[in-house]
């Protein structure tokens, strides 16, 4: 993602995403790699984690061939569509009155998870469409019951193209619930659906066994660089960087407060640097006095610890050891090497949450990288 | 915001997400009566809030008759000044290279605050347009230090429509820190400033005493309904309502888990609904196993535990007690009785990252109520 390079005239205000659509593209394919000869498929839901799911969807298509993507509501796949012709669209929430013209008018492919929407489907059916059935094998969130699918007559179990289910806890390879689930998704298979295609892996059951794998796994989290297998070294490339401007520097003297609610005090006499970035560009106020934001000049990586709280649009942080520093360098809040895993670590959370807020924020400028 | 009507025969998948103008134009207002003889103005920042902020500007402005603006970022004041004519708009971030020509263009006004930042305006003022001057007081965030107003000259001083400066503790009426950066304040205005327009105070400043006032005041939080007074009851009425439909309603046996990451086990056997909404809509991942999801029927109010980890497109709560539940029924996450104050004393940040983050998803139906 490149070297920042200093120029000591510039006062900028905005901050920056990056988001790299040539690593997005690297990662699915190691990931089909991996998961061969399963299908892969790409979920872009919830605006493909924040990033755009129409230049991501695209880039995907376009450029790795991909032409199945699960989505949670139509209204997502509407988004898409046009970028990825021919290709099939999976909606995970399902279909409702909210949401049937969509299908209508698309022929998206709607995941029905219980016994009420199924019967919505049936009086709704369209033509060219067979949807999927998804089972619950140990999650206890949507899907079919045992109970329930036991009270489906073989009509109803011959309306559905593919079966699937999800992991709870395959980001631990010799988690329990693993093998429970896989066991329980097999049974149900044979008893309810033989022949049918299935799906069980997201992202993390990639690097389960290739039991796991069935026909379909669907690609997310470690496509945007996520470590889903965080008990191996990541494999993924880091997507996104996330730098701001620095509008000010200013001395803090020992005994000052900093932030909202004055919850750093400075033990000595110390330097700081105001960014303009904060929690309205979605950086989780939990990094509030954790936290490093990295300064790159040449070949000179430092990092320097936020302190006080994390405000709406602004950041501080300690620099008193970074050499050279002035006003209209950036910082940069992520990048290779402090990644939304390390972020995720200090502030308390899970990769998955900060990701989704990052570009859900107007006020970055934006660069998409694709070569 | 009215009661939720069942009508047994619907399958609905989309959130919902209800901002009611009305209640922020009173807001508005009830807080520009307690400032009153000064100035009030309109803090519509992060896109107010996340809310729209060329929806919520035009509403007060047409509403309220608010003439006074605040923003972050030269780009959000570009969205809004066509809703807003003749009003003056405040950029907090100030000016750059990035910003400069949107401020040519619309004469948007500038808050200076670093002597990088007036060395740039010097040597690039717009005609009519006089930047204002923030001076940090104690928050130790963005503004000049005294060290740095010694050094400007009596031209430099003379530039400025306005003086302004943050307090960090307001929200603690007895906290040392708002009479320490009042008395700050008042020091800097006699020495650099007589006679310049000031202002100190945001929404939680409104509820200190008049000498806090100064010539005008930022309603942001509190407008938004958010409690920035929490030592007495809240005088603000909330302004937003989420909603989301029941996806499903199953049974969980006793001693099994839910939710990724199985964080979740039940004692007893237990029935619980899956929502369509997760922290993809905005909902902190900190909810889980916390918090409350309200069900409203005529004039019965049930409250429903969050179990289990949110996630992106879902929430599953324990509905063993609440009756009547099926299908099709929608659970508040946000509404008068679980408000984003309370929302945040669960998942343990402050009310104003979460309203932050809950406009910012595009799958919401999204509805504004203006009479």
């Amino acid at each position: 993602m490149g070297i920042f390079t200093r120029n000591s005239a510039k006062i900028m205000t905005q901050p920056v995403l990056e988001i790299n659509l040539n690593r997005i593209i690297n990662n699915y394919k190691l990931l089909s790699d991996i998961v061969r000869p399963a299908t892969p498929s790409a979920v872009v839901k919830d605006d493909a984690y924040s990033l755009n799911a129409s230049i991501v969807a695209k880039a995907l298509y376009e450029g790795a061939g991909c032409h199945n993507f699960w989505v949670a509501h139509a209204s997502e796949a509407e988004k898409i569509v046009e970028f990825v012709p021919g290709a099939q669209i999976f909606v995970l929430q399902g279909i409702g009155e909210d949401s049937l013209s969509l299908f209508q008018k698309y022929k998206f492919i709607p995941v029905l998870s219980s016994p009420e929407m199924l019967a919505f489907w049936k009086k709704n059916q369209i033509e060219g469409v067979k949807p999927v059935i998804q089972v619950d094998t140990g999650l206890n969130r949507l899907g079919f019951r045992i109970s329930e699918l036991q009270k489906l007559n073989k009509s109803d179990l011959r309306l559905f193209s593919m079966v699937m289910s999800h992991l709870a806890c395959a980001d631990e390879k010799d988690h329990f619930m693993n093998q429970h689930q896989l066991d329980n998704f097999n049974k149900i298979r044979q008893e309810y659906f033989p022949g049918v295609p299935a799906s069980l892996s997201a992202s993390d059951g990639a690097f389960l066994d290739a039991d796991y794998h069935f026909n379909m796994v669907r690609l997310g989290a470690a496509m945007y660089g996520i470590n889903t297998a965080p008990y191996r070294r990541n494999q993924m490339e880091s997507v996104i960087s996330v730098k701001a401007p620095v509008l000010q520097i200013a001395d803090l003297a020992k005994g000052d407060f900093v932030g909202y609610s004055a919850t750093y005090r400075a033990a000595t006499d110390r330097k700081l640097a105001i960014l303009s970035i904060g929690y309205g560009d979605g950086l989780p106020v939990s990094l509030s006095n954790v936290g490093n934001i990295i300064f790159k000049k040449k070949d000179k990586i430092q990092e320097a610890r936020i302190i006080g709280r994390v405000s709406m649009d602004n950041i501080i942080c300690d620099v008193t050891d970074i050499s050279g520093i002035k006003t209209g360098d950036y910082g940069y809040l992520l990048c290779d090497e402090y990644t939304l895993d390390d972020m995720a670590r200090d502030a308390g959370t899970i990769s998955y949450e900060i990701l989704s807020r990052i570009g859900k924020t107007a006020r970055y400028l934006r660069n998409y990288i694709l070569k």
